[in-house]
């Protein structure tokens, strides 16, 4: 078997541009942050993947990408390092998709775990996904990986599935066309401690549970009152459960310095939840602070995300297309 | 429902590259040359769909292109008047195919009557050709044919089915979007009479009872000899059952002038199988001849059918440019 030049540190990842990102992306993209100087980064952003759940609701999208670039920008990925683009904007990927659609056997779609639950998930709010676009979004990642000879991609746990169809898609290509055209993806797996909602439910929009990524100072103090605490805690100086209590979780994740010190405080009785709050609330915005005011002088340069985006298409482009050209070489098309 | 200028007279068709066609295809591309006449015509070679069943074959695609655009220019198709083009060049196709399979139900592909019986029929020669990418060819046909807004395809009644799926999946787009970015196209129709093969059945590869486009003489002869007449004749001048004999069945399809007069002359025993023979290689020799010419100039001259495969490219090209630009607008992409 021919084997290509793949001896590369390229890594690739992406989200869907569904609306602005909160708190609890933050560890993902701190990740991605670090990652970008010790490897050959891509982030895209997928708004054909967005596509595969809200064809109708495409028209939301637009806005999804700018305020993905902007949280992305906000928190650290650096576009002197990586490459920042927008999926359809790098043709290669819907060819990408379409060749590799041809050496899909249909079974190994049907078989990924996800899908069957998405789909059953979607009809319960009386939506029906089963779409071929849907259906096919496995494929989609992997050519999305492996368009860009991917040998690692920072992923959660719930995508290792799919990581290993691509993996699997990867090793039928070299197979059929007897040559190593792609490398075999890892899952970069990060050691990353999610931080739960306010309400200690997973964080998510749809339990309105969140802290918005760039949040004003308001918001923020707007957000820590409606935490609920300890029900047990009827006047201030009962002593308290920090175990049980969501903020003092919080204070683990934002107040290093401060959150054991709180804990017996709050044990012995001698801070009341409103202070402690207080205290959260002003951790909280020190540690926005800086993502804030990145946010905002991006917002206000929309020139420079424009041309931050072009250039990561650029480049995203040009390795794409020297990929796509092996491919068709590969395939003595 | 606001409408956008879709007052064309634009039809589409295209074949596969699969290998030379024989004077069993002449009748389509006969058509396709009236046609090109009266309408602002596309035919392109549809080298992805070549791959929903071959992509194990691929390897073979670029010669087959090249054939097929030798038969279709040596068959009248005037690149002045029609664009002519390769599917995979025409990037748009893939990215219209994407888009088209976040709207397309997944139920709609399983339903097309063509897919169980291929697969059936392919599964017979031991091939298991159930990929996403095969399930996906109707969708991927409809995106062909309203890339370029066509309001008629000239297909076989075969297609039908296919047809039906593409004016269904304008439906879709034009109501979701609420834009009617494409008309419904319609099947064209031609009353062909399609040439029997050599021994009566369906003129194919697969029977090897063809005679090739663009045949030798020498070709021409072998192939005749080989057909089988009335088996009740023994001696030439025992009469002859002439509607039973597929060498009078050509005769009517080459010889207008002399089919009546040999109908007679084989009936009354005054004419022996060898001699019909020969009256119509004459015949067949006479019809192929500027056929044969005709593709012997751009054989010979193949910078010339690069230039027309990529004039065909850029005319396509604008084309499908302009409707993808109209699709991304609906979507409010």
């Amino acid at each position: 078997m021919l084997t290509e030049n793949i001896t590369n540190k390229t890594i690739l990842s992406g989200m869907r541009p569904t609306g602005r990102l909160h708190l609890g992306h933050y560890s993902v993209l701190e990740n991605w942050a670090k990652l970008q100087n010790d490897y050959d980064a891509y982030f895209f952003i997928a708004d054909y993947h967005a596509l595969t759940t809200g064809f109708d609701k495409s028209a939301e999208v637009k806005q999804h990408i700018r305020d993905l670039a902007l949280d992305w920008l906000a928190s650290g990925i650096d576009p002197e390092k990586s490459a920042i683009f927008v999926q359809s904007q790098v043709r290669e990927h819907a060819e990408m998709h379409l060749l590799f659609s041809m050496l899909t056997p249909l079974s190994w779609l049907e078989r990924v775990p996800t899908y069957k639950d998405q789909v059953n998930q979607f009809a319960k709010t009386g939506k029906d996904i089963t779409t071929y676009g849907f259906l096919g979004y496995p494929l989609l990642m992997a050519a999305d990986i492996l368009l860009y000879r991917s040998v690692g991609v920072p992923v959660g746990e719930d995508q290792l599935p799919h990581i290993e169809f691509c993996r699997e898609l990867a090793r039928r290509f070299n197979h059929i066309y007897q040559r190593e055209v792609f490398p075999e993806p890892q899952a970069l797996m990060a050691k990353i401690k999610l931080l739960p909602g306010l309400d200690g439910r997973k964080m998510s929009k749809s339990y309105d549970n969140y802290i918005t990524l760039g949040a004003s100072p308001e918001e923020i103090s707007q957000r820590v009152r409606q935490m609920v605490t300890d029900p047990a805690r009827i006047r201030k100086d009962d002593p308290g459960h920090p175990e049980i209590c969501n903020v003092y979780t919080y204070h683990k994740f934002y107040n290093e310095e401060e959150h054991e010190e709180i804990k017996c405080c709050c044990q012995a009785g001698g801070i009341g939840c409103v202070a402690c709050k207080k205290r959260l609330m002003a951790k909280l915005d020190e540690y926005m602070a800086p993502i804030r005011e990145r946010r905002e002088h991006f917002a206000a340069n929309p020139k420079l995300v424009d041309e931050i985006l072009e250039d990561g298409r650029v480049r995203a482009s040009k390795k794409a297309g020297e990929t796509l050209a092996a491919v068709r070489d590969a395939m003595g098309m």
